[in-house]
């Protein structure tokens, strides 16, 4: 059920879900009422007065019984309930033509979506594991071949299966099982990647288990490692689970863990860590969704190149050497025990093929997952994290990169910096008259941090009101006590400490937008280098896909406003969420995508920015909010222009 | 250098080797001298007279000075050392009808020889598994390829090596291996049956190895296990090595052996007895040629379809169980260490497909280095032992059957029956007027027994001088002590106890002739059978080829003279020996063999003798000496008509 609020005086209206709290609704407008403590009803700043419907709740011991009676509630506590209209208490007149100058509100991007569906209408839904079941003729006199043949001749005569093969670990107990199913067996087939290329028998049962035949698709992150669980009968999701990355206590980052795993023995020893998260989430998704390990035929894995080599237990030390070597960029199928895996014999482990030592399987399967590699626009696709991953392109050439961006995506080199949990400051305005900051943060618990995306905000918002300059140095006259120099370090305060959980005030500084430039800078300026290499322009992109753990949360206006991303319509960017997942997923569904992954991979070219002379001076450029040559951000430019009238 | 050695009163010449003792030569030559004891000097009884021409030796007590000075010597004991004339005491006139009846000596079959230089003429030189010497150009910034990458590029680039994979093992060790050869490395590639398939590599090796690459060969038979090495620069065998197959403790035949499998644990028990004894020669033969366990890059290994199963593991209940199923009949290549053979990783084992339950790999091996696959005569191919496989074809069809023969072959079920060892009676003859015989034994022993070559050689001689009739009896009614009844069974005596090693007399008696001919007529009658089946007649045979042990002894005469072999030409007979190790060996060196064998396997029909009505008929018929049809042997029946005038 929708409502329509509409917010006074500024006359704007927005459609809320039932049961909304009231200040989300006002963040999504791009409507500012004060609020310090992050929405859990504890600073008492956000009342509003609703003139017109209903809201459940919204009373607090912050408003007198006269003021409820009047209709006065607080926002953070308010649930929409019907059509409403509702005043926000104003301390000045809005000029309009800054109000003209809003974004709008916030905009995140949507979601990329892979249908089963789809899939299966374009005939695709053929899994790169099939099981077929089989009514042999039994062995007779006169009819007495030998057990394989039987099995491959049925299969050819019947099933128009060709080129196949076995082998020996299951040419091993052919001969016990066709006997104990009275010659009726299920056949289990790995596809060729190519056409052209065998079909691997993999596991012969007694009788007819067809039904059951399921995957798995795992993202080995360097913080969590993901799995679910995949029905292939009918392509649905049937379980999933996450773990934090176990190697994590080896070092954060991947340049820690190949230090770690240069040890005598430390290979070994965080290689087995990662088995010992994966086979944990196995366990779990497994029980969850009633499925027996015999009845997984594939995991599908995909990681960073990093991850990628200590998953298979293969020395990753020239990853972090010059000149950036890894071992491989594709694997061939094996069995997925091989490595530890507590899977049964039977099942066949696929790993996604990266590019280089910084574009790995994992930005590979995003860009599987995001279609990107099917379309004919020219598409930005970001991994926006410590590594920043960027691959551009569309169906007839891609090209690739990496940059460090160093942690501040991810709450690191930032005072007050987290991952999005509980607490997390998420969201954020500021009234630009006041500078007084409207705050809400994940679960609309008392304030802990900030997380990345509410980084990428504070930091948009802070520019679009004047407290920061392009620098991302703060205006040292502005008159407002949230702005101040502690230890000769400027800041402003976005939650005084009574309002936090963490009794401090919590507060953004120069170094943390320091930090927070030099990410985005990275980050930009490796796309503009790609650019430059294929002599394209930044407006040639006609499409930006966000992948990664934030991608869904940014808001898009604010990530233009400071130079993450290039100015494009935010309905041209769209957001995928896990893409690594998302890729393994799909493979696990098609084995269409499989010959498509290595064309994909054939066809990407990488380039090293250390290699590249101009990244420099493109990074250079960009560490600026949002860069130095304005006509990049030719909307902004503007925007910002009549907001600091 | 080679003499000739004429033999008087019967004008016979023949050439002989230096050195040749003269009563192998005599017994070539079809010329009868009384001999008992083997051929040791013991019985004194082979004088001869020099009468031109010297020999070394041949002076023994048995002879007195006088005879000595007059130029009498014992044959045996004479090396031949010029031409010479030589004048054998006779007590009677030969009858030239007789003379003229005569076999005209010993005929042995000639040699297959399968030669390397052929294979290199023909351009097929090119063994299953090559190394190749890369020198890859070192990973620097702008050429960061991927280790793997760089390898597989380098080989399409520079040697047009194609469609390669390899397994996740060997990339696990690519990234230190290449750089510990400073980007100098040596890949080993496993090259495809079928040209569309895959090149595997299997190794990456530090600087350059490519010059020691060898192949070890083995057949696996149910008694004997031989192994040998290969170069596979030059094609040269380097070392062999043969050992009782030390499964023999569970059973001699293959039918015990399977039974035993069938107990709790029997299988993995006597799996391991095979892997045992391989491994004992392989570490002999390595020994022996000074090669390195990591040096060999293939082992192909032939064996019947009993012996594959227990040396791959796999249960082979079905084989001996109505209707005698094999698991498979073709293998995949497989890591030889995975069935714990004692190679290196990346040695590949190769297994030798074969048909059905008893026309196992042994059986293609040796037909595919026969080469008859190859030729437009017909050809019948027999190996003789205890389980007679019989092949008849050429390169356009091809039929084969097994048929149990029992084991009178191979020295079984006959009273002083033994295997070709020290002393056993190998070759013989009968003087028509005194019944006395010629013996000569294996390394000119005292006697011990009599082998199978030897047993032939004696059932043709006792029928052609009358001393068993047709149906293998003796005749009762001769006059000479040789012939007696010994505990209600008749026997001849070969040689009386005193020349003997064993302290009795060996004889052989009426149950071994029967056995014999049981095991003689099985096989001419699977062979008339599968002709029969497909239309032709045993007239139609161009050339007969023998494999199996004692294929290079049998006398072919004997062979034809008592129905084991088809009345052909001895010039049409080859022999083969070992065929399977003869068929690993070649399949070690040429790659384009093994494409042959998978058409040979799939082009080859088995015929079940036991689904086969005709066989029991057949079978029948061919329980006399030569065969109740004498239209099947019409130079035998004249011979032996003039003979028994």
């Amino acid at each position: 059920m929708t409502y329509s609020v509409k917010f006074l005086p500024y006359n704007v209206s927005i459609d809320a879900e039932d049961n909304e709290s009231l200040i989300r609704a006002a963040m999504e407008a791009g409507v500012h009422i004060n609020a310090s403590c992050g929405g859990s009803g504890v600073c008492g700043k956000c009342r509003v007065l609703i003139e017109e419907g209903n809201v459940e709740g919204g009373i607090s011991e912050h408003l007198s019984p006269e003021d409820r009676e009047k209709g006065y509630r607080l926002a953070c506590l308010s649930k929409i309930a019907s059509d409403i209209a509702v005043r926000i208490p104003v301390e000045s007149q809005i000029d309009t033509t800054r109000l003209n100058a809003q974004t709008g509100g916030r905009h995140t991007a949507k979601a990329v979506y892979s249908d089963v569906d789809e899939l299966r209408q374009d005939g695709l839904f053929i899994p790169p594991v099939e099981k077929i079941y089989l009514e042999l003729d039994p062995a007779v006199a006169g009819d007495n071949q030998a057990d394989v043949t039987r099995i491959i001749n049925h299969l050819r005569l019947n099933h128009d299966e060709h080129r196949l093969t076995m082998d020996l670990n299951l040419i091993r107990k052919i001969p016990d099982i066709i006997r104990k199913g009275d010659f009726k067996v299920t056949a289990t087939i790995v596809r060729p990647v190519r056409k052209d290329g065998k079909n691997k028998i993999v596991n012969i049962e007694p009788f007819d288990t067809s039904e059951r035949n399921f995957a798995i698709a795992v993202d080995i992150g360097t913080t969590t490692v993901y799995g679910q669980t995949l029905d292939l009968q009918t392509g649905e999701v049937l379980s999933q689970h996450g773990e934090f990355n176990s190697q994590i206590s080896y070092g954060e980052d991947v340049i820690s863990r190949i230090v770690f795993s240069e040890k005598d023995g430390g290979l070994e020893i965080i290689h087995q860590k990662v088995i010992e998260t994966l086979n944990k989430i196995i366990d779990r998704i497994l029980k969850k969704a009633e499925i027996a390990r015999h009845e997984v035929t594939t995991i599908t894995l995909a990681g960073n190149s990093t991850m990628t080599q200590l998953l298979l237990k293969i020395n990753p030390s020239y990853i972090r050497r010059d000149p950036y070597v890894p071992a491989s960029i594709m694997y061939p199928p094996f069995h997925a025990n091989e490595i530890g895996i507590d899977l049964a014999d039977h099942s066949i482990a696929l790993i996604y093929p990266g590019v280089s030592s910084y574009v790995g399987g994992d930005i590979i399967a995003g860009v599987m997952a995001s279609g990107m590699y099917r379309t004919n626009e020219l598409t930005l696709y970001m991994d926006i994290g410590t590594n920043a991953e960027i691959v551009i392109g569309h169906k007839d050439w891609m090209v690739c990169t990496a940059a460090s961006a160093g942690p501040a995506f991810e709450g690191g080199g930032v005072k007050f910096g987290m991952r999005a949990g509980k607490g997390a400051i998420e969201d954020f305005s500021i009234d630009p008259e006041t500078y007084e900051p409207m705050i809400i943060t994940v679960g609309n618990k008392k304030a802990k941090g900030i997380c990345g995306s509410g980084l990428i905000t504070l930091a948009a918002k802070l520019l679009e009101t004047g407290i920061i300059d392009s620098r991302g140095k703060f205006n040292r006259s502005l008159e407002t006590p949230r702005v101040r120099k502690t230890d000769d370090i400027w800041e402003y305060v976005l939650v005084y400490k009574e309002n936090t959980q963490i009794d401090r005030d919590i507060t953004i500084t120069e170094p943390d937008l320091d930090n927070l430039i030099r990410a985005k800078g990275a980050m930009y300026s490796a796309a503009l280098t790609l650019l430059e290499e294929i002599g394209l322009k930044v407006n040639d992109i006609e499409r930006v896909i966000l992948a990664g753990g934030f991608g869904s949360y940014v808001d898009l206006q604010s990530a233009i406003t400071i130079g993450l991303l290039p100015e494009i319509e935010p309905e041209k960017v769209t957001y995928l969420g896990n893409g690594s997942l998302l890729g393994c997923k799909i493979n696990s569904l098609t084995n269409a995508l499989r010959r498509d992954v290595a064309n994909v991979v054939n066809m990407m070219t990488n380039f090293e920015l250390a290699s590249t002379p101009s990244y420099m001076d493109h990074y250079m450029g960009a560490l600026f909010l949002p860069h130095t040559e304005m006509n990049y951000f030719p909307k902004v430019k503007k925007r910002l222009e009549l907001l600091h009238r």
